[in-house]
């Protein structure tokens, strides 16, 4: 198996910045890797891209030395075993509504007893040391999103359900849940941050936070989460593509 | 025929932006056109991809309103006709070593009687207006790069060639050509593109200018270059990934 | 945001004419712009590929300046969801059986209060003007089709959802399901689609139309349908093909 | 309509040997129909790619003359649908845990009035003789796992399923849900499979076995099971490189 | 090695009737085999793709059973040779200007003595019966086009090569040459059309007419050219989509 | 810089083992490297696929460790630049027929003053440390085959030149110039490897050999050739599947 980088870190209380990947190009992820990121979201929710561009960004990532997570679009158990089996550590799954939601989600993330994961770790395996079927299950990551109402309402349960190794909370969706619009500075969205993290401590549930900037990303590195998202490999292009093209049209 | 936004808008003496894919991703082509760029460079000589991802990136830039050039590996007249066909307006070619290759090269860029470009443009001709093969001629681009000594000993022959549409000044391989080493900065490099754009102008050829940076872009807009790129999409990504690290990186 | 041709069409009773894709060829996609048709729909239930196919035709669409549908597979909100991020205006759902599963589907294809669509419109929001989040739901199509018993049985209580723009009329499901076999003239099946057109129309709801040819077609267009798709891409080409060769061995 | 392999030669019970594809790639399957295996199984559960992946595979089984069966990673109408029309003449469902998700399964792949499986064989209509809507049923087959505690339990019941036209017997997952680990050889695994296939013969319902290696295989041959698979193309592949490097190795 | 049509049909002077592939894919390739043309001519000189794309046609012709011919985007040893490796029965080349270059063409597409073509064909000899090695030569077909000036003038000497298993004549190419402009009709092309065609007769060498329409090419019928190509595919698909656009558009 | 596993073999007198990639499949790569072997050779001009495909697995080779080289399919030197800038380390050129051709192969590898690679380092570049324009022509490996007449008449000449850093042994092609016929084991080919291997040791040039099997490759690794593969992928694939096969067969 594969250093479990984010276990350790964890463990050492280590800040990890994560590569959010929406439009999933192996190359893109080699160049992200070089400039130093810790590790990468391949998000097939809201990025491009179906097996075949997962299973070659899961490559690069591998080439350039970055655990990944996948994002998978809905709670479909074919799309996570497909991910794992593709050699992802981690799954995310988005808009977990309730705790049965996440309870399936673990089981169709672990192998049995646990859950329901179904044998064939064609590329997982690769490189794995020691028998992938009784290590995996401590190596992979189960992570539900926290960005609905119902999952703030059963968050205890959710993180109190063995197997959910990590959540991550999403403030955009859940910013349009609790104010009716995008406002990730939304009081209520900053005090269910600062809930999911009080909580996912108690639990030793590792955290993963998205921030649409680097803004909104310091005090969340300062609060201590685990995993911290800065906006996404979309986002950089276009604004240093903008930025490169203000520069050059207001010389004068 | 599309309209000639570089013929145009050299004549009204607009500098054009041109951003530089190296990448060639069809998703960043559209971002880069949504950020303002005038027009693209699809790199097939230090960029990845074959003839599929250089057609998916031509469609690309058509979706997002970007003339584009592509950058053939080498004067070859099959490349260079297989880029024309798919769509592209102009074609630059790489370490033109002499007015000989230029003529080759544009050979390969125009239909006869001037060149010996083949017929079966199966994608250039969607949405052209007009008789193809009598306009095409006038629409195309010939664009040799000068980034050799032998090209800049040449630079009047070729810039007389009918059919040089445009030069590429290619600040860097002349830098080792001229210094034995990366530096865009050095006199010689600097006068030698002072003598491009001045000759080139001298025979109503168009220019464009590959800068590696702004600092390196804001003389040459300055000078009045028709078209300048600044840095590449691999490039932007990496910068911007880095900077995003750093600012987190430095949070206390 | 872009035009909204359909419904602008619609407004002025003006007939859309949409080609219907099952090979997913963005080559293909531009030929048929070129070729005068005025939106496609991209056929991801009986035609070729998965994500990145479906993100080339996209871009070919958009190239091609042609309004896009993209049909999922199934009532899946992931699928339905990436269809929208990826750029589709509309999405259609086959195989509805009832009013609860209609209601689904649109709740994938609407932002809260609404539905429940995630946000993350990575490619859908380019060239988007104004607040995408604000304007999406006016802009986005859900367009189930009515082509099974349970889908008429339902059908004022479908067209009276809120959010169903659009339908689509299946002729085919829809005699299997009336009379057993492939009959698109069945008499069940014509008056069926009689009563999808007046009682759309009662509800405000647009409406499209599948033809499998010219004969079945000519009928709609004079009954007013919205919009009316005519054959498939891969039924042109094996007609033409077929109609070329039967040409050439008549030939003496 | 292509010849029925399968059906042909289980009436006169004479093994097929069936290639398992996990690579999935199409000049992989086109090797191996050359190497004189029957028949292959596309695995899109534990394999690799997405539907391009699948239609590339699919049309290089044609080429080597192999009917294909498609696993799909769950029992999702969409996926099955999918494959079907692509031209795969058999579906296999992985993890089937009783005899409504069975039934649900037989639907999907099944035409009115037996299923609800929906019009639009893009590809699987190439090539077949006929009415297709009429002979299809009879010729695609819906293919089950029983590797379940639960599909052992509802045995009887599946097998009576008038549309389950074989059975695949998937001894990993099952030694896992019997024995905990993956052990293919316990004793209440091979009891299974005993039983798995003397009910299937009953019901008149062909039989596919997962074999991991020749060991396990040649008892299964012996007893006649319809479709007998034995290892995998990974697992080839990798076994072939290991026995070369190690002879080379041992050179001295 | 598979039934060497080309050559089967010429003694018996049946025509064949081949499909000229400028769209590239392998569907369209799949529905135009079953339109019953009897070969195709992949064309990557005025076509879509690159390596990837022809293997994947490559793979679909065979399918289909079609036999291949690929057209090289120029006389590129390297070119010429991947496309046999790959399976092409035969490898055309455009722009032939002398006997020299049909020579070095030649000297690609054969084995030595007769031409240096380097041994390695992965896929060619997947199926091929007997020693590939030694019937390669008499099975591949090398194919200079005759379009040029040049070509006519040195005609009796490039038919006379020994290794010239057929020549494609190519009346655009051409009528740019004679008459300046694309006329297929002009006299001086029809006539160097009679003059290859006889000539290619004496010396026992295939001939393939490219056609741009029915009405050309039925002359070319009669006139008993062994191969003929009639439009492309995605002139097929252009025009099928338009008559289909102009019968509803003209719906009243 | 990534660690020169080449020259640091051939220092020790460590033999290293060679992956001669055929399919260019990038999962293969992965399960080739988890195999052992020890670096890989993907093969341009007789394998599959084109630049999308090699920077695949390029990738994919980094990902499980292995330094690769790349065949191009001739002497040309926008392949050569392609393959290096996207991170090949060596180049092999096939069928050089002598030292001139063998001079303008070296000029394509090597960075001036020794050469003339243009700049352009795209994915090359990343996680080099240092210099990448002052180290690269020290790391990157020109590879000309020795496998025609002339280069065996030239061996000296070749092996003399500066940049030529390993020469690769083709027994296939060279016994076909040599005897007329496929024989690597006839005399003359065995002479003349053992010449390469001699003389190459005296200039200090790597050596390459490519052998067909285990027996060809034995007295081959005895003699102390640096680098030695084995059969190719392709070749793996299809005697494992025969082999399980015809054990199965074999079942009574
Ligand atoms: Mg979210
Ligand atoms: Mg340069
Ligand atoms: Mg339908
Ligand atoms: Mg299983
Ligand atoms: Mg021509
Ligand atoms: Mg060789």
């Amino acid at each position: 198996m594969a250093k479990d980088l984010f276990r350790s870190a964890a463990r050492k209380k280590q800040t990890l910045f994560n590569a959010w990947l929406m439009m999933n190009n192996p190359l893109a992820v080699e160049l992200i890797g070089d400039a130093g990121w810790d590790c990468v979201t391949i998000d097939q929710q809201h990025g491009a891209g179906g097996n075949e561009t997962m299973l070659s960004c899961l490559t690069a990532a591998k080439a350039a030395g970055l655990p990944a997570i996948v994002r998978v679009a809905n709670n479909d158990p074919g799309l996570v075993g497909r991910a794992l089996d593709a050699g992802a550590q981690g799954v995310m799954c988005p808009l977990i509504e309730n705790v049965a939601e996440a309870e399936s989600f673990v089981q169709a993330v672990k192998y049995p007893p646990r859950g329901n994961r179904s044998w064939g770790p064609y590329r997982a395996k690769i490189g794995a040391s020691g028998d992938y079927f009784k290590t995996a299950n401590r190596f992979t990551i189960a992570c539900p999103q926290i960005e609905t109402k119902g999952a703030l309402a059963d968050l205890d349960a959710i993180l109190g359900l063995k197997g959910v190794d990590m959540v991550c909370f999403g403030p955009n969706d859940l910013s349009v849940a609790l104010t009716g619009g995008i406002d990730i500075w939304a009081k209520e969205v900053l005090e269910a941050g600062r809930e999911v993290l009080a909580k996912a401590r108690e639990h030793g549930v590792m955290t993963l936070v998205f921030c649409n900037d680097i803004d909104f990303a310091k005090p969340r590195i300062k609060e201590g989460w685990d995993v911290v998202a800065i906006g996404t490999d979309t986002g950089w292009l276009a604004s240093a593509a903008a930025a490169t093209l203000a520069a050059a049209e207001s010389t004068s």
